[in-house]
């Protein structure tokens, strides 16, 4: 079986694509490098079943080749960032729902049946039940990433009943383990880094959210490909615990022996679009036998470590 | 104050403008005549109220440059055509998804503070609630028409958190009434002046659907416009009756004197992603004072009543 994974040489997506290959697939990976590290397929490209095409995903003809062949296709190429979507509103619609459309434009034309999609919680916006379900009231966008996400994920489900194709849907929440390189663990490890008596938080702290490793993550997406079969599938994806943003402080800093300053810049938000809190309901992909391995406060010391580990990636940041 | 309409040559559009323009408001209509008719807008045209753009939502400096000093924008163009979606999937993304996110750019960059957005009630999907009030559990898509809506209503959303507008979004049922373009009725109508003898009828005829006649419609806009506060308000706009698409064949045949034979396509849907009950709860927008002053079968008269008197419009169909 051959799989297509755009994105693949991003945070999940490189995890993705090692677990495949060790799995016994046949990988093709799709990835332009805007975000995406040619560290991460240092393990995958030397598999003789990994082929790398470093393309855009705007770039439809390039895609539709690249395609060709496949029997699945992994989604995950996107603009991740949410923080900053109000600085640049068109790289969420190009680098997500267009890039998506392309995407369903491919498989359509090279005739592929599933394709699996990685969303997000934020596309709850601020709900109001918690843990949120996937079923949870209609919600209001409150992030321009959130938004992209939805257009995506609207996308997916009409060319499901459109065009035949079944659609898996991942709505996560943060990730965090090995090849981590954007969140809240990252900028504070690297503000410590560049001052360690300082650490400036955004809102207060105690914005309460949850968190999953990766290789949980890449274990749950790989168990709804094998045994969901409807139509549309949606799955959260996270932790059933949640945690302060100053408990991350707490561990952060004390694993790494420091006791900075904290200056908050207040407000219950981080900032224009985040969620303060964030707890999904998990039960759908529990139900099939799917649990996480990994605590938020062991995720996020692993993280740590991990960037401890890998200099050349926090030093890359302007 | 000034008020700037997308798509106000189309239906609902031309409408809205001579309601406007009777109201006392100066008025931009922009519509690049793609659907819209120069013969709906022969009122406006006599107002000195009234200027008229003709361009596409797509060109985003012509956009940009129209909107200037407008106080509201009320984006109604789009592409409408729910049915053929499957033929043309781009035309969604561009005309619906890609012209929302430029009137949107084009509000901000003109410091403009207030949307008001014709979305549709097939962003529900196919719901298992009826009537289906605003807040249903978080619906699936089932046509590249209502994923479009549902991209925009969520760019809209983005918009107004993270950029202070107000964004005013209706859920539409079909529409009738005079300058009617495009539906059952139209397609009826058009089928029995080609063969009065024969009735060719999507679906089973048992499709069971809410209708709204465009100066109810107009009527309701207006009322929230003037009263609705919120950062974000969605209210869904029909009547709270049904017919089932055999009563309108009925109403429609007795009212023509006709009595076609009638040959069902056979299956509950007319067409691949339509939804064969339509029916909203509009508690929302009737706890503002509002309720529909014609009935649906009365709507239907009329709109044949329309066709009857207005041939070029009829003949002009391919």
């Amino acid at each position: 079986m051959r799989v297509f994974v755009t994105g693949c040489a991003g945070f999940i997506g490189s995890n993705l694509v090692d677990r495949l290959l060790g799995d016994g697939y046949d990988v093709v990976g799709y990835d332009n490098f805007s975000t995406g590290r040619q560290e991460f397929l240092a393990a995958a490209s030397r598999s003789p079943r990994f082929r790398l095409v470093r393309e855009d995903v705007l770039n439809s003809s390039a895609l539709l080749e690249a395609m060709a062949g496949a029997d699945l296709v992994f989604h995950l190429a996107a603009n991740a960032d949410v923080r900053h979507g109000t600085e640049h509103p068109r790289l969420d619609l190009e680098q997500n729902t267009i890039a998506t459309f392309n995407v369903l434009e491919a498989i359509r034309a090279n005739g592929i049946r599933r394709i699996a999609f990685a969303s997000t919680g934020s596309i709850y916006g601020e709900p109001d039940v918690f843990p949120t379900p996937e079923n949870v009231a209609f919600p209001v966008q409150t992030s321009l990433y959130g938004a992209a996400k939805l257009a995506c994920e609207g996308l997916i489900q009409a060319y499901c009943e459109g065009f035949g194709l079944q659609g898996i849907i991942f709505r996560f929440v943060s990730i965090l383990g090995e090849r981590y390189t954007h969140g809240h663990v990252f900028d504070f490890y690297w503000s410590l880094r560049q001052d360690p008596g300082r650490l400036r938080v955004l809102g207060d702290g105690h914005q309460r959210k949850s968190y999953l490793d990766v290789q949980d993550c890449v274990d749950a997406m790989l168990l709804v490909v094998e045994k969901a079969s409807g139509k549309v599938e949606i799955f959260n994806l996270g932790t059933d615990e949640t945690c302060e943003v100053n408990d991350s402080i707490r561990w952060i800093t004390q694993h790494l022996g420091l006791s900075p300053d904290l200056e908050y810049s207040g407000g219950v938000r981080g900032w224009v679009g985040d969620s303060p809190t964030i707890l999904l309901d998990c039960s759908r992909i529990r139900a099939l036998g799917w649990a996480p391995k990994v605590s938020i406060q062991e995720g996020i010391i692993r993280t740590v470590d991990f960037l401890q580990a890998n200099p050349w990636l926090v030093e890359s940041r302007a």
